[in-house]
């Protein structure tokens, strides 16, 4: 078989954590500052080989990851702790591969994925000190909590959720998916908006997020919130949420 | 009289709080990157005046602080809060005036301080995430704190420090301070060194870290502590912790 004589490929699943104000999103850019390409560099001197990864999504410039997932294929012979250990050094400290497993050649990043988990972080009430500024979106205002709740509750569920995305008008995908969860948690100044779905379109969270704060603000009204969801256009009245204060933070599968 | 022809001058007390690695230490430097040189820099637009300031002491590169404070004298008609307002905008998010007050002229930002709190952020057992990384020594090991609390009790007291210290040997000021407290809290992975005392030589509370984190690795022993802090001077075996851990805390007046 031409197999005998390929080398051993396995396939390859790893989770990364990464501050996003360091690199120049997920996917690979022209400036080689991406995480994509800090890791395939990486990848390149561990492996001996240039080997491309595949993400779980993309996340834009200055958007943050927990647990990022990729996967890839190698010919690597020894203990996956080995291959974790190698990936953990030559990297800079604001990215590191937190874990590594082989799985079955039929899994895939970002086909196989079930859903993800996002959390947009919020400062109100005042200024976030200077070690929490890069973390969060920080506002003088007061939001209206109960209000975004109220908000938050009409989007919840399976819904074409384009006029909160910035999917263009004349793509053929779908832009019904399901928001499992979009729960609004309050400790002292800080407001975690958690966002649990099926699959998430082009910076649909950041401009949920901006709704909601919008509402907060009392710029727009939870009744606002199903209007524009029913138009299925985005509009000027949603903003999109700063990247600083969103956070991959779990994909599925 | 001629003062009556001045300008009003009052004596400005302001606490500062900074990411000490987004600049050049406090100290005014010729790359103009350094904490003071953005306060000034400021101040002279917003007083109209050159203006300097004289901070509590210096903190150097890479060193955080969350409640620095310097004074400065200016004729300012407005209320605080208006001072307050005007230094918060046009600074960086990474360095944030907090509070702004008038103070007699007697008032010294160094000389008048009575003591100082530092902290000190290790995460041992493992890396910490890329979002606290900036801001702790992060290390593999795992660290005896028993070992480094023993170590830290035979070092609080009136003392000469200047073996744990920068201090030069020629230097005729007292190397004499009360170490008034020399805390190892733990939370988790993370491991926290409160210093409380009446004043801190140049670069001693990192020096202390650094036997502390030594002990704690089994490098050196308690009685080690005791021994190196009798000669007085400075030696190879005291390491100096790394600036991303510390932030000066408190100033008390």
């Amino acid at each position: 078989m031409a197999a005998s004589s390929s080398p051993q490929l396995s396939r390859w699943k790893c989770t990364v954590a990464y501050d996003g104000t360091q690199f120049s999103g997920w996917q690979s850019q022209p400036d080689a500052n991406a995480v994509q390409d800090f890791i395939e560099r990486r990848l390149a001197e561990v492996l001996k080989v240039k080997t491309g990864i595949q993400g779980s999504g993309r996340t834009d410039s200055g958007v943050h990851a927990r647990a990022q997932v990729f996967h890839f294929d190698a010919d690597w012979p020894h203990s996956p702790a080995k291959l974790l250990a190698a990936l953990r050094v030559g990297l800079p400290p604001t990215l590191q591969v937190t874990t590594a497993k082989r799985v079955p050649a039929s899994f895939h990043s970002r086909f196989s994925a079930k859903g993800k988990i996002y959390h947009y972080e919020i400062h109100h009430r005042g200024f976030a000190d200077p070690f929490s500024h890069p973390f969060c979106w920080s506002m003088m205002r007061t939001l209206d909590i109960e209000a975004m709740r109220a908000a938050a509750a009409r989007l919840v569920g399976k819904r074409d959720f384009r006029a909160y995305s910035a999917a263009s008008g004349e793509e053929r995908e779908s832009t019904v998916r399901t928001l499992e969860a979009l729960d609004v948690q309050v400790r002292g100044r800080r407001v975690r908006i958690v966002a649990r779905g099926d699959g998430f379109l082009y910076k649909m969270v950041r401009s949920l997020v901006g709704a909601l704060v919008d509402v907060g603000a009392g710029r727009l009204s939870p009744d606002d919130i199903t209007a524009i969801l029913a138009t299925k256009q985005r509009t000027h009245r949603v903003v999109t949420a700063p990247p600083e204060g969103l956070f991959l933070v779990k994909v599925f599968y």
